[in-house]
């Protein structure tokens, strides 16, 4: 790659579509596949999953078993649950014919979600409130024929994901593990990404396929365009009815089990380019990264093998965090500095002849430019302070910039002034209908992201009347454009 | 499940066919999938995956980096390389119909394995001698509609792999990689998974699809039959040639790279399995167990709180192994004591009134059932000591039947004869024609499963005729039936 070739030419804010496209192929996120809507996840977004996986396992393993189910599912399996064929039908891409014997009996889908094939292996092996609750996760490929344009990682036809299935003796239990699995992806997102989130539910008719509730966490894009960053779902007994799951209860009693789904998919790396990123390319909040440090010895004269030296010294001393030092003798100090900008990479540590003679080291931070000349002695804490600091100011950022892209609105006119000025979230009183939500879709392109749990939200001043109706309304709605 | 259903009802030696269908489901490995051929991957057989997994992406992380490339590929791509075309297009799965618009304007493969997306990959990013080598690996799902019956792990049409894909300057170094990751493969089965393998080459009727040699390792299961265990192979300049992948040498002159590829599946899991279990079940290597030490309170008596608190105790000493403490009140000891050697789990300790009071422990080997009472003193030293001995009789006990049950052969009936009655390896001299090897498969359903490596092998006293046809041979060969 050339010096050129690393640059984004674009401004964030003055097309972040094209400058999107640009950091997710420059940083080596991803590339397009043959086959249109399809992505290959290069090695450094890869990495970024594969970090998220690992954190995510962590939350849920003393609990959720991991397993693996298959990629394709009977149509027939699919037309059990009435919601489910409806919902993903015009997305399935079907396989009809297979191996020698070509045409098959009957044809099967790749899965769009795996709710189905899930549900009949919990009916197999639940017998007993003993059995219960039963929990199970995969991470898995799924394929979804989208209609509309696609981009990398935020709308791609094939993506990656983890889908949690569960079943459980009461709606009780089922909404609790609802809000669990939300509030692990809030903590997800908030801790680990430093992203914010609000979490609420979807309107009625933007539920999931087969169920009774959908919970969302969103975040506000800088650009003001909202993402829908993980669902949990309440399937009440939808599925329970449809596939016959069901336990004996303490009475010998059966019943049917109430069951739920919950899922983060590779959008959460999209999430990540556009909340964070800068006109010079990726910015990764530490808890993510890949790379925390990278230390760039800087060769000139005659010093080369002692800056190498003490490089590797600073690894070793820094041994706790993910560090890299590129020794690259091809490249120049400036090219390295430029790439691993565009990377991300939350902290520079510089290395050159005068800092080997002083023990000490130039640092500086990605996200805002700060240099430092630090001393060798303590360096551990030091860089543990400024990474800390990072990951906190990275999430203060954003905090600040949906506090600010937060209107209330008591009309239609104001909410689609307010989308179509500032964009962001519009609060407002909503009746509950989906008529009144189709006048701002189509006028602006906005739609209700949630229903915001916070009651202090709900509490809050929107008056308590639908802004478009004027029916007495008691739910307060976000609307937003969405990614 | 109950005590009933742990136990398995044939001896592995009278019928290892059922045995084998009885411990995939009784000991929650695995499951069968509404669609014929494929498998659920239950928790128990995810986690040993998950484990070969990771022992093997820390075995290449230094050198590979992972990527995740697209499930479906344009059979225009398929075509592009016709050894792969014609060794694949039986088994392919398609999708021809996809989302509202239905009909695809071509036919797309789901992945029977990745070389040609990933050849286009490499085309598009080497430039320069400086890109080479070129590495790159994928974990994923892949499907292939075999013809003939299929049995969960061994053989199924969607499985799980790891494909490593290599570009190199010469044909010396894309040698030199398909060694090195033949060279790992064969440690992975050999010291984590305690299975000896042969190293060596599959005839040249017997190849990959487009490579110019394929590598394999080999082991010989109880029963007499071989497996495929891994698979490496030196694809010469065929991918290449037909992607273009190119590079530019220290003179500016353009160059056709040479690629390697190799992987290991889920397949992997069946020789587990069919290698070490016994009457009672999984017997698993404590260096690939999910569990390596189970610790089972004996609750009788009044002192239940004491024995489940010391048991937690012995859980803490052990803390640098993969301990469980079964703590159900519902089941009994007995029970617990066949659940887990169903499993396989290495080392069961017991913890009773009397350990508690003694401070000792009762452990109970999985491999030979020796029963040890131990001081809880030092306990962790003692665990780890018996922990390798099992890993190394384990291994020793398979090196020892193979050595048993592999005899030389210098003519077709001394070949078919010992393949008949003993089944095993059985060692001869072959002039290079298949229609010699179609005499033994047409007879008795043995294959030259590989051409070995071991130059003492090679050298032996197998005589230097075609056992076959007499004619001169400069080969040695391993005759054996196959999974």
């Amino acid at each position: 790659m050339s010096k050129q070739e690393l640059g984004i030419t674009v401004k964030k804010d003055e097309n972040v579509s094209e400058w999107y496209t640009q950091v997710v192929k420059k940083a080596g996120l991803a590339d397009y596949a043959p086959v249109k809507g399809c992505m290959i996840i290069e090695p450094y977004g890869m990495k970024i999953w594969e970090r998220i996986k690992k954190k995510f396992n962590k939350m849920i393993e003393d609990e959720v078993d991991n397993a693996y189910f298959p990629l394709l599912i009977p149509e027939s399996y699919l037309e059990k649950e009435k919601d489910i064929v409806e919902g993903f039908d015009p997305e399935v891409a079907w396989v009809e014919n297979a191996g020698k014997d070509g045409k098959l009996e009957e044809r099967l889908a790749i899965r769009p979600t795996s709710e189905s094939i899930i549900a009949d292996y919990m009916s197999k092996n639940i017998r007993s409130y003993r059995d219960l609750p039963f929990r199970i996760n995969q991470w898995a490929n799924i394929m979804r024929w989208e209609a509309t344009d696609t981009r990398p990682f935020l709308r791609t036809r094939e993506f990656l994901w983890q889908e949690g299935h569960t079943a459980h003796k009461s709606e009780e239990n089922a909404t609790e593990e609802v809000l669990k699995r939300l509030g692990q992806y809030a903590e997800l997102f908030e801790d680990i990404m430093a992203i914010p989130v609000l979490k609420g539910k979807k309107p009625e008719h933007d539920k999931f396929p087969g169920a009774t509730v959908t919970t969302t966490v969103e975040c506000l894009m800088p650009d003001g365009k909202s993402i829908q960053a993980g669902t949990s779902h309440n399937l009440g007994t939808n599925f329970a009815e449809a596939f016959e799951i069901e336990y004996e209860d303490e009475n010998q009693k059966k019943n049917k089990c109430h069951t739920t789904s919950w899922g983060i998919s590779t959008r959460s790396i999209g999430a990540l380019i556009l909340a964070h990123g800068d006109d010079k390319g990726l910015v990764m909040p530490p808890n993510i990264a890949p790379i925390e440090v990278v230390v760039v010895p800087i060769l000139v004269g005659d010093n080369k093998e002692k800056v190498l030296e003490f490089s590797e010294k600073v690894k070793e001393e820094l041994s706790s965090f993910r560090v890299k030092v590129d020794k690259n003798r091809d490249k120049s100090p400036g090219y390295k500095f430029n790439k691993w900008e565009l990377k991300g990479v939350p902290l520079r540590i510089e290395v050159g002849p005068n800092e080997v003679e002083d023990k000490e080291l130039t640092t500086v931070r990605r996200d805002n430019g700060e240099k430092q000349v630090l001393e060798f002695d303590g360096i551990s804490d030091k860089v543990e302070e400024i990474l800390e600091d990072v990951q906190y100011e990275l999430y203060k950022k954003l905090e600040k910039s949906r506090e600010e892209n937060t209107r209330t609105a008591e009309t239609l006119d104001e909410i689609l002034d307010n989308i179509d000025t500032y964009g962001g979230y519009v609060k407002t009183a909503w009746c509950g209908e989906e008529e009144c939500e189709a006048k701002v879709k189509d006028e602006v392109h906005a739609e209700i992201v949630l229903l915001p749990f916070d009651k202090d939200v709900r509490s809050s001043d929107v008056g308590s009347e639908c802004a478009i109706c004027g029916e007495k309304s008691e739910e307060v709605v976000y609307f937003a454009k969405t990614y």
